[in-house]
C-alpha cells in the first residue's frame, strides 16, 4: 500500500531552471524525483510542490508531497534524498501524512521575502538585487501597505498565468531594513506567476520616481493606465514558508 | 610620479585559493593585479594586502595598497577594477593615500567573524560550518572570554607561520547568536596563520566535551599538554574589517 509523505525543502535556486520539471532536467523537482527512483524500484515518483518557483528563485522552506510504497522510516527517506541530491538542495524534514494532504491544494498561506541591496555585494550577489538607480525607501513602505487586502492581480502577473481568477488575498506586505539589506515580506493565500517579482519591480519604479503612489494604487485596482510593470530579478526572491 | 592607492575589497573566497598570489593564478591578489595591468602599460603592479586569507576564506572588507603612475581618478580606477575582476571580487572603494601608508604594516586592528550553523543549510553552505556533532553554546562563550588579552599563540597557529613572535593581543572575543547562525567575533592587533580557524575548531572540541575549559586555558598559556588542536573549515571565516 502506498504511503503519502510530506517533505520540507530548502534550496539555492541559482543553478536550477526553477522548481517545475522541464525536459532538460535542470529543475529541483526533477532532482528530487530522480533521487526517489531507487526507493521505488527505479520507477518514476511524482513530487508535487506547494507551487512553482522560477529559475534562480530560492526557497528556505518549500513543501512537497509524494506517494511511495515502502517500509522505510521517514528518517531513512530523508537521509536517502539528501545523499542523492546535490548540496544546493536540502531536505529538512520528511513526515508521513494523511492521504488527504496535498502540498498545493491544502496550503492556506504562503510567505515570500525579496532581498534588495543598497550597495553592491560580492557575498550576496546570488541572493539579492541591487537596483541600478536611486530610490526612496519611504515610498516603498507606503506602496507595500497598499498591497495588503484582497486585489485582482491581473496586471501583476505573467499573461501566461493559467488560473482563471486573479484575485489573491494578501495578509501581510511590508518592507523592513535589516543591516545592509532591504527586505520585502509578503504573505498571502495564493500567488500568481511572477507576482512577487512584479510587485517588487513596480514598487521600485514608483520609489525611483517614474510613477506615483496613486498610479500604483490604480494598478492594484486593475486599472493600470499607461503604467509599465517591471519584473525584479529572480535571484532576490525566496519562498520563506508554506502554511497548512 | 607614482601615486599610492588604497582599495577596500569584498570577496567571496569560495572559488579562490586564497588571497596570496600562487603560481597557478587562482588567487584574489592575482585577479586584482591582472586587472591593474592595463592601467600600467600592461606591466605588473604588486598589490599588498593587509594579510593573507586562506583558500575558501571570505572578506567583507579586505584592505590593500598599490603604487601606480596614472592620471586617472580614484573613481575611474575603482570602476576599471570592478569591470575587469569577476563578480565574486568587488572593490568598494579606492582612495589615494600618503606613500607612508602600508596595508599590512600600518594596520593596527583586524576583525574576523566565523559563522557556525546548528542545522544544515543549502543557502549558507559556502559561508558557514555545520559541526557534525552536538556542542554546548555556553561553553563556547566561556572559552571565548579566555581568549581576550595578550597570549602566546604558538600552539594555535600553523607550524609554517613565519613570524618570530607568536604573541598577539586580542581586544574582543565573543560568541553571539544571530537568527539561525552562531557567530564568533574576534578582533586583535595581528593574527597568525590559521589562528582564528584553530581557535574556533578547538573551542568546539571543548564545547563537545572532548576537553575541559581548563585544558583550553592551558593551551592559551602555551601549555598544550595532550590537547589536539582542530582547525575549523575555511568557508565559515570572514575578514570583517581592518583598522588603521
Amino acid at each position: 500500500m502506498k504511503r503519502r509523505f510530506r517533505i520540507d525543502i530548502e534550496y539555492d535556486g541559482t543553478n536550477y531552471c526553477g522548481w517545475q520539471r522541464q525536459t532538460n532536467g535542470c529543475s529541483i523537482q526533477f532532482a528530487i524525483e530522480e533521487a526517489l527512483k531507487p526507493l521505488n524500484k527505479n520507477q518514476q515518483v511524482t513530487v508535487i510542490g506547494s507551487g512553482r518557483t522560477d529559475s534562480g528563485v530560492h526557497a528556505l522552506n518549500q513543501v512537497a508531497h509524494f506517494d511511495l510504497e515502502t517500509s522505510l522510516s521517514t528518517e531513512s527517506i530523508k537521509d536517502a534524498l539528501n545523499a542523492r541530491t546535490p548540496e544546493d538542495i536540502l531536505i529538512h524534514e520528511c513526515k508521513e501524512v494523511d492521504s488527504s494532504f496535498h502540498a498545493r491544494f491544502s496550503a492556506v498561506k504562503r510567505t515570500y521575502i525579496y532581498q534588495v541591496l543598497e550597495k553592491p555585494s560580492a557575498i550576496n550577489r546570488y541572493y539579492s538585487w541591487l537596483p541600478p538607480f536611486e530610490f526612496d525607501f519611504f515610498i516603498l513602505t507606503k506602496c507595500a501597505k497598499l498591497v495588503e487586502g484582497k486585489h485582482d492581480f491581473t496586471s501583476l502577473c505573467r499573461s501566461a498565468t493559467e488560473s482563471k481568477s486573479k484575485v489573491c488575498i494578501v495578509y501581510e506586505s511590508e518592507w523592513i531594513k535589516k543591516e545592509e539589506m532591504l527586505i520585502y515580506k509578503i504573505a498571502g493565500n495564493r500567488f500568481l506567476h511572477s507576482m512577487v517579482r512584479m510587485l517588487v519591480g513596480t514598487m521600485m519604479e514608483v520609489a525611483r520616481g517614474k510613477y506615483t503612489i496613486s498610479d500604483f494604487k490604480n494598478l492594484l485596482e486593475n486599472e493600470p493606465g499607461e503604467m509599465q510593470v517591471y519584473t525584479a530579478p529572480a535571484k532576490g526572491l525566496f519562498l520563506l514558508k508554506v502554511e497548512y
